[in-house]
């Protein structure tokens, strides 16, 4: 049992969205991020699914802290979920520790130790020896994570892209994940996000051409949407701007709050005389203002979609230029380009991915995962952060550089991986899987089945009133249904229906009280069948039977 | 009033799909296209949305025919509810007339004249005299349409692309274009789609190395997925596929049926020998097998997901090779991305899009839609096929090309464009949007809302069931929810809203019959507000009163 190192994933294999990793080692756990995912369309209603964190909750006392490797919310937002159960130390850099906290105070989360740790840094968790190496990303403040075990080294790279000139001016450390592959690395676990693509990412440098170009031909106002979590890219919006004696006016609630935490952190650094709040705007001609704003996912809510639909104090319209500098996350593709379109209606010019160079990605490609894989030199390598076929293109990539086959693991999330110095092997695995929660509290999939039913056809309500005593029919029954038909005009539907109610009602007269919860199902059948019939659809059916 | 052109779009302006314009000259109508678009993730429940054809109801004395270009079911998909209404003939190629038939069989629509007609065929409709000319599409048996008219030509491309070495050995008709173009053309309405990418559109036959190459090295079944009307790559994979003494057998039922039409009419030529049906197969080594089937989408219930989850007899595994021949529609990323996951968990090799030159689109880029205006330099230009962004630009590239700005008519589904030899506007507009279709009727925005409401939190209904005399309480509330929580872990709660209801009910008592409706609104509000405190959550909200 004991000497043996286990890696455990409990989210992010299989998905790009919630990642979280166990490691673990006699009496001791670390916990690498604790992130959350956003619904897809077969949950209806549901906000965010976080891990399921049982495995934590059965070894509560191992659990010595949370390594955050950076502060987007696919690896901090189950924080305040995980941190009302377990009261350990939170490790990031000052940009996460900020967002975390920011997000703590939403969620009333109190009272936590969060550390801020630097690039190079080094800290003890029981029986871990943990450096943060710096990387590069879409975020800043990004790391990596050099996990020294009893048995061996193991290098998690969080989301990481390699830069060689980045907007901060600091490129990824290279040269600390080579000092690591020298000394030897027992496990190697790298984000396979981008592994589809070949080559390697564009700088976040190389996009500054086309806002410059932009810039110098835009008439009237400009107004970029961006993640607020961006620094790096509204860095370069910001720079351009005032370069080209523009104002900057930061609009959407996360883009104030980020900005804010960033400029005061020193990541973002904008002279404070070149930003202005909305209402000081009018001050300004239209070609000495850029706006800023979040909505580049075409979210409902946001900035940008509130200013392409005159919900907003800021109107798009005509002569405006928009720049859109992100690209659509998988599912998100027509929410934006119906905001295009919109955007399009209002007579802006607008400037998309599609169109232009206005969006690099914040993770590696293919050759730059070959030469982290080459950096490190790992024993054994775990392919994280993608989907099914990523980490398996990612483990055939790994195979291509000369790592053993039965040492490649492409795990899913909860598979138990067991490493010594001499082996490796899967053995076994330990409860995982997503919690879906709906505003504040969790759901169930029953709960969730019946909402999918509920959206196809409506349902249909019956109720049947009967005397307790007789079993006879004590009312007419009622029918009421909700997103079935339009009850107005369905005046017949309506009136045969009641009418074969009112036959199945009198099998409750004469009849033994056992026999109610059989009839009432008769009743529901009969009822599906008859609706189905006449106009083949198949609502919710609920009786309700009323004993007086 | 007379001898003026009337352009009406009923649908396929601002979306992709529904494709459906009405030209007009006295009293004579003609309609291009007759289509539906699928509806997206707003409409839950909903199977397809249809033009409102309203216009057409109101005149339709002057209704001389359905003029088809092709037979995707954008352009063909209501006319099974078009042809209940109106009894005009409709005309267009082999192709085309056989999968409307096909459609109307389906929809137990009998007894309509098809017209079939082919490239170069001229007809007279009323004062109109149409000619259809050869173009090329993802689809066998695609025409433009020369609609002359007593003030001039009008061209309506359809969809097409500008391929000039076609599978079917037949390039679109460009002197023909031409022709027109010569002689002078008073409106071109050409296909939008693609106007965001520059350049041409590949060749079909230039994907043709890649099924080479993949049908070289693949050692075990080959299965490719791709839609059913797109004969042309049927052929290619066919063709490579018996080259490499491998049986065909084609699964899903759209794809059998559509195959078997094209083969009949001679657009599709397969040895028969080659074709074996999915019993046959075990005859075979599975390197002689080459299946062909739906779900290029990743449709649920399409041959390749029930191939990919094992609920088809051809169940996939190590050893076979899935091309995916498609690219995702917007809308169908995840479904796309799921299947190809779930293949690669049963160990296939999954070739597609993202990795691999499989798949060409339909429709022209850039300097295809240059090289239409050009050759038919029209005096209006309406460019139709494309959300609104793709309209403008469009409408942007023809004044580029030297049509005056005032001539180019970015129109909305609805608008009238009136036209005669000497000048163009805008004239008012007439009905039109979207019917949507729920199996086999229409429905109503109010279903709709109440769908999307019940989607979200669920609902609860509340029976309360009162003497009609005195308005006396005659048995404890009913509460009864679905997709709400979950009932069996809230007792408390369900306690504490009987409680309530209790409480609600008591101002029956007494109370005048005229004030009951006011006393239900406010049992509904106090159940709704108290729901939402402890919960967090707004499901419907249903209080029935039965009245003994």
């Amino acid at each position: 049992m004991a000497n043996k190192l286990k890696i455990i994933p409990l989210g992010g294999l299989g998905e790009i969205g919630k990642n979280m990793t166990v490691l673990e080692y006699n009496g001791d756990i670390v916990v690498v991020d604790c992130g959350l995912i956003f619904p897809d369309e077969e949950m209806p209603g549901i906000d965010i699914v976080i891990p399921d964190m049982e495995y934590l909750r059965e070894n509560r006392q191992k659990l010595k802290g949370f390594l955050i490797t950076h502060g987007h919310e696919d690896h901090i937002g189950a924080l305040p979920y995980a941190l009302r159960e377990f009261d350990v130390p939170v490790y990031g850099t000052a940009f996460t520790i900020a967002l975390i906290e920011h997000k703590l105070e939403e969620a009333r989360v109190s009272g936590k130790r969060l550390v801020t740790v630097k690039p190079g840094d080094h800290v003890e968790l029981g029986c871990f020896k943990v450096e943060f190496i710096k990387t590069g990303h879409s975020i800043a403040g990004a790391v990596a994570l050099a996990i020294n075990t009893p048995i061996g080294t193991v290098i998690h790279t969080g989301d990481f892209k390699v830069d060689f000139t980045p907007i901060d001016g600091e490129p990824i450390d290279i040269n600390r994940f080579a000092y690591y592959g020298s000394r030897g690395v027992l496990a190697l676990m790298s984000d396979s996000t981008n592994i589809e693509s070949p080559g390697h990412t564009q700088s976040e440098r190389d996009i500054g051409k086309t806002f410059e170009h932009y810039f110098n031909v835009a008439q009237g106002r400009i107004i970029v949407a961006s993640f607020a979590s961006n620094v790096y890219r509204i860095q370069q919006v910001a720079d351009v701007a005032v370069s080209h004696g523009r104002v900057l006016c930061f609009q959407g609630r996360s883009m104030e709050q980020v900005v804010q935490i960033a400029m005061r952190l020193g990541y973002l650094k904008i002279p404070p005389e070149s930003i202005v709040k909305v209402d000081q705007l009018k001050r300004y001609r239209d070609d000495q203002v850029c706006v800023i704003t979040t909505g580049s996912q075409g979210e409902p809510m946001s900035g940008l979609f509130r200013m392409a639909t005159a919900t907003h104090r800021l109107n798009i319209g005509a002569g405006d230029t928009v720049i859109i500098s992100a690209s659509a996350i998988p599912g998100n593709e027509r929410g934006v380009s119906r905001v295009i379109n919109q955007l399009y209606q209002k007579g802006a010019e607008v400037i998309y991915n599609r169109m232009a160079d206005v969006h690099v990605s914040g993770h590696a490609c293919r050759e730059e995962l070959r030469l982290m894989m080459e950096l490190t030199k790992p024993k054994y390598f775990i392919p994280v952060h993608g989907e099914f076929r990523h980490l398996v293109m990612h483990g055939q990539l790994a195979e291509d550089m000369g790592i053993l086959s039965e040492n490649v693991f492409v795990a899913d999330c909860g598979d138990v991986i067991e490493l010594t110095q001499r082996s490796g092997k899967k053995n076994g695995s330990v409860t995982a899987g997503g919690v879906m929660v709906d505003g504040i509290g969790g759901i169930d999939d029953v709960v969730l089945k019946d909402r999918k039913t509920l959206s196809q056809d409506g349902l249909v309500v019956a109720v049947l009133t009967i005397d307790s005593e007789t079993g006879r029919m004590l009312a007419a029954p009622e029918i009421i249904s909700r997103g079935f038909v339009y009850m107005r005009d369905s005046e017949d539907l309506i009136a045969d229906t009641k009418a074969l109610l009112v036959k199945e009602t009198r099998k409750f007269e004469g009849a033994d009280r056992s026999d109610y919860a059989g009839i009432k199902a008769g009743v529901k059948n009969s009822l599906k069948s008859f609706l189905k019939n006449r106009t083949k659809r198949t609502p919710m059916i609920m009786p309700i039977v009323i004993e007086i």
